[in-house]
Formats: structure tokens, C-alpha cells, sequence
């Protein structure tokens, strides 16, 4: 079905459009009432996402309620190690947990590269159904974790300050750790295949843990396996957002992709010096401005966007929406960005 | 007391040294069999802080068992928040947590400017203790939190990701949120004041929530601040560690500081340049690193002086080492500094 609006693909391949487009990370969910209504007919996190038909639902959300120029498929980056046979549970107010964790070579030898149509094919199915309700209103952003933040949870089992017990490994047993992340790295692209050949418009790549890393391990242990990514996704344009990897800009223009993701941290003129007129960036409003008043909202956007110029941006936070936002500071930003990004074409 | 070894000092007025001076954030305390008996000893940490003998007596532990060229007196950023009149609990494998928090003109109306010599007696008395039994074997150094960290605990009450409802404080009310950064400013101040006078030979300022500010609000809220506590601070070296603002190097070149620390993510030929050459650098080994073998921990450690070089740098961490280090991969990085800096001088 072609596309009604799809000024965030134009976008991403740089071409000229007639104002910037606009979502946010983490629309899906956790801001709106109407999302906190289905999932709460649910026992959990993990049953909406495993649940096709209301996945759709809430990715829908955002695009009728918010208005924006892309919907995003309701999941989490867990999914992958779940399919590779460490499966995780949410805990409320806490966050991800994992029974078990990888440690030694014996607990690596017991998964598997994920098989993107079975163990995966709740998101694919989700995929696919969101598809057909979309109509072609709005593209369909994929998505999956970075193998290096991936590995993070595989290795501590839970989020950490420090995540140094995953990091520990890439001293103590690197070897170990480069198996792992390569396991992941499969199974990440044959994941995302797979959501693009059930309808994803574009992928985007989180390496939500990336900040944490000194400069040369993340080029060795974390940028290595994104590039394979990118180098294997042709199919469409691609998104990496490295969340505080400021020190990798520079490296990340060399990425086959096509958007990099800009987080709040980040200075605009400074990112685009140093990577070039030739990816598209996404991003990157501080979330908290969004818990100012209408006109300090309006405000900000506008900064932003002056910072960004009219080509080759894709407005966005700079990480996902806090769950406590209230949903008319977003329909604001996003006005504001659909309104004033035409004037800045003149 | 003279002190026979000032190499720390000197470093930080950029004064030529026979090598590199080491020290370790955290040395006192969690890494050390001698400092959990201590620890054990008592309730809690609160206690332990409280406590000036046994405080002296972890203190004084690093240097006699790690080698180090600098004792840090054994207490927490967050005594000044308590002696403002805002208590906290030390929550065991959670950490810090208010049972009141500042959200409105009437809770800081609550509050006063701690009075070091009252509410903080306990610090000051600790730190006599230590200059005393150090008998100049190595110099003291006093520390407290910088404004925006203390603002934080003080603001959300306990640790967090995003300490989004400390930084809706700066959006909302700005004027409530400077009001609260003026007044913990000033106890800083004559809390660091009265650590000098007691003994301490350098003190350092820790902005460990630094790196979740835009650059922007991170000038107008924190590094303004900082540039207060710098200015007023002129009985001895001050150094200034704000992990995580990468984005603002270039102005804390501008602070009237000797020494500014660099976490493990910050490269180092780049901070040099932003900084200039008019500051000592301290730091930054990723405290990971200390997981590897003693080979690869020397390794690491000489791969850190050579990018630093001879002068204007005080060895550390880039952060505080963690729990779980052996205490023997602490002795090797320091002695690493101790004899390979030498060898860097000729």
C-alpha cells in the first residue's frame, strides 16, 4: 500500500521535504490513558507485547492521538535474548530481570541465533497487523537493541548504574564476549529482516548502554557489530541512536546508515561538524523540556529546530518520552515542529 | 606538618614532579578486607561517617595498604543536605534515600546554611584526626558535592536514571531551583572553608550528575555554581570532577580551579585541547580495567601516562572503583604509576 506521509523516509534519504517530520521514542505507551486502558486489562508488560492485535493497537495510538509522522511498533529490545533462550520478566517499577545470565562458555553453548519466525513471530504477526490498520497513513518504524546494550542485560541480568560485570567481561574473557555479541548480531539482523519483510518502512538500532563504554571498547566491541547491521540492511533506510556515545560521532558518519540519533546531551552544530552533511539526524529535545508551559515548550521546539535547519532532521527527544509527560505538551511539540519547520523553508 | 610527600600538590599547581602522583576515587572504603571489619563494627555507614576516629582510621587504611600518594577523608556528599535540614538513610545495595525532598518555597523555607562548624563538626573533627595521625606521611584531601548533585538528591529524594522530577524543578520553578542552588552553594563554601582550616590540603568538588544536563542548563545551573565555590576557594588546589560533561570542558577551563578530572569515557588528547594547557588533568583508567590480569592492568595503566604525559596529571580512575576489585589489581596500577611515570621524565 503506498504511503500517504512519508516525509520521515524522505527525509532519512535526504531529500527535500515540505516541513520536518516528527515522533517521539517511547510514543507507544506509558504517557497516554488510552494505552494504560489495554495494558491494564493484561496481567503484564510482556503479555502486551507478545499479544499481536493489541501491540497493533497501541502503536496506532500515538499516530491518531499525537499526530505524528511515524508509528513505531510496540515491543522491547529484550525480545532478542528471550529468543536466543534467556528469557526475561518486567518488574514493575524495577525494570527487566533475567534468571539467568550468560557467564562461561557452558551457558553460551545452551542458545541460539533467534529464528525470527517462530521465536519472534509475535512481533512480526504485530507487525504485519499494524500494517494493515495503518492504511498507509503513516510509515512503520522497526526496531531492535544494539548488540552491545543487548549483551549488557544478557551478561548482568538487570539494568545497572555501571553495568560492570558485563564490562568486566570484555577484559576477563573477550573472546567469550565477542561470540556472544556475534550471536546477537545474527540474530538481530535476521530479526529485522524479518520485521521489514512484514512491513517495517524503517529500522532503527538502539544502543541505549553505549555511554559507558571508553572510546576504543566501543569501537571494538559495540560499533563493530552495528556496522555489520547496517552494512546487512539495504532494504531500507536505517536508524542508529547511541545514547551518550558522544565520543563515536565522528566513527558513526562511516556507518552505512542513514539517521543518527542525536541524545539531549549533545550540541546540534557541534554533531553535525563532525558528522557531516551526508546522514540525516534525529533528535534531540531534552524530555524534561516538555514539562514546561505550552509557550516554553513552543519555545524550545523552535530552538531546536533553528539549531537543526530545515534538511535532513527528523524531530524527535532526545530520549524517550518520561512517563509523566502530560500528552498536550506533546501535541504542542509536535505542532510546533509541523508548523514551524514550513516557515523555515522560506 | 611539613609533608613528605607533596607530589599531589605540586602536580596540581603544575609544578614539575620526579613522577606522577596516584590516588583512587573510593580508595577509602569498599575494596578493602581492613575497612569492611571496621565497617561491620558499627549500624550502618551513617555511623561510620559520624564517627571521627573510625572515619580517620579508613581514611589513613588506603595509604598504608595501596601505596597511594593522597588520603581522602571517608565521608559523603550528602552531609550537607542533612546539615541543611533535610535527613538521609543509606539503604544497604540501594543507596541514599530522603524521606523529604524540597518541591515547594515552603520546604526550602525549611531549610538553613548548614553550619560547618555545628551541623558538620563530626567531618571537621574526623579530618583532625586523620592530619594528625597522617603525621605528613601524604596529603589530605577534603571533598563535598557540587551544587547540581546535591540539588538532585535533594529534589528526587534518592538515586535515579533520569532525575527527571530534579530537572522539572528547572523548567517549573527556576527561581525556587536557583534559591535552593544558592543556599547549598554557600554551605558548600564554608563547608570546604572549614575543611581547609581543619587540615585538608586540597579539596575536590564531585558534580556526579553532570552528564544529565543539556550544555546549556548545565552553565546556567551547575557550572555557575561551581564557578562560586572555585572563586572562594583560594587557601589551597581545587579540583573540579563533573562526570559526564563532556560538552563542557571548554568553559571548565575557565574556572578558577588547578586540577579538573576526566572520567573514563573522555579522551584524553581531546580534553588537553579543550582544556588547555594552564590545568592539571586527573585521571581516568576505566575502572573496569582493574578486572583484567595484572599484565593487562600494567599495560593499561602505562597506555594511560603516555597519553597524559609527564606533567600536569594526577593518576586516578575515572571513576570510584568498584566493590568488587582485588585490592592486588589496585597495587599494580599504582605502582605502574609510581615507576613507569619516571621513566616518562628523561
Amino acid at each position: 500500500m503506498e504511503l500517504k506521509n512519508d516525509l520521515i523516509l524522505r527525509a532519512a534519504r535526504g531529500e527535500k521535504t515540505e516541513r520536518t517530520p516528527v515522533w517521539l521514542m517511547r510514543q507507544a505507551g506509558r504517557i497516554l490513558p488510552e494505552y494504560r486502558a489495554v495494558r491494564n486489562s493484561l496481567s503484564g508488560f510482556i503479555e502486551l507485547v507478545k499479544n499481536p492485535d493489541l501491540a497493533a493497537e497501541v502503536t496506532i495510538q500515538p499516530v491518531d492521538i499525537l499526530g505524528v509522522d511515524a508509528a513505531i511498533i510496540f515491543s522491547d529490545i529484550l525480545v532478542i535474548p528471550e529468543a536466543m533462550g534467556l528469557p526475561y520478566e518486567m518488574i514493575e517499577k524495577k525494570g527487566p530481570w533475567f534468571p539467568q545470565v550468560v557467564k562461561s562458555e557452558s551457558d553460551l553453548a545452551k542458545l541460539n541465533i533467534a529464528d525470527a519466525s517462530t521465536d519472534l513471530g509475535y512481533v512480526i504477526d504485530a507487525i504485519k497487523v499494524t500494517k494493515r490498520e495503518l492504511a498507509g497513513r503513516v510509515p512503520l518504524i522497526g526496531f531492535a537493541g544494539a548488540p552491545w546494550t543487548i549483551f549488557c542485560y544478557m551478561v548482568e541480568g538487570h539494568g545497572s548504574k555501571t553495568f560492570s560485570n558485563a564490562r568486566k567481561m570484555l577484559y576477563n574473557e573477550p573472546a567469550l564476549a565477542e561470540k556472544l555479541l556475534e550471536m546477537i548480531t545474527e540474530s538481530t539482523i535476521a530479526y529485522l529482516k524479518a520485521q521489514i519483510a512484514a512491513g517495517a518502512d524503517i529500522v532503527q538500532v538502539f544502543d541505549s548502554w553505549a555511554g559507558i563504554l571508553p572510546p576504543q571498547q566501543y569501537e571494538d566491541f559495540s560499533l563493530k557489530y552495528i556496522k555489520q547491521i547496517c552494512d546487512a540492511i539495504n532494504e531500507v533506510p536505517i536508524t542508529v541512536f547511541a545514547k551518550g556515545a558522544y565520543f563515536a560521532r565522528k566513527s558513526m558518519a562511516n556507518l552505512a546508515c542513514e539517521t543518527i540519533g542525536l541524545d539531549w546531551n549533545m550540541d546540534i552544530a557541534e554533531s553535525r561538524m563532525l558528522i557531516g552533511e551526508h546522514k540525516t539526524l534525529q533528535g534531540n529535545l531534552d524530555p524534561c523540556a516538555l514539562y514546561g508551559t505550552n509557550a516554553e515548550v513552543e519555545k524550545a521546539t523552535k530552538v531546536m529546530l533553528d539549531a537543526f535547519g530545515p534538511n535532513r532532521h527528523i524531530a524527535n527527544l532526545g530520549h524517550g518520552v518520561y512517563p509523566d509527560i502530560d500528552p498536550e505538551k506533546v501535541k504542542v511539540f509536535v505542532n510546533t515542529v509541523k508548523e514551524y519547520s514550513q516557515t523555515l523553508r522560506h
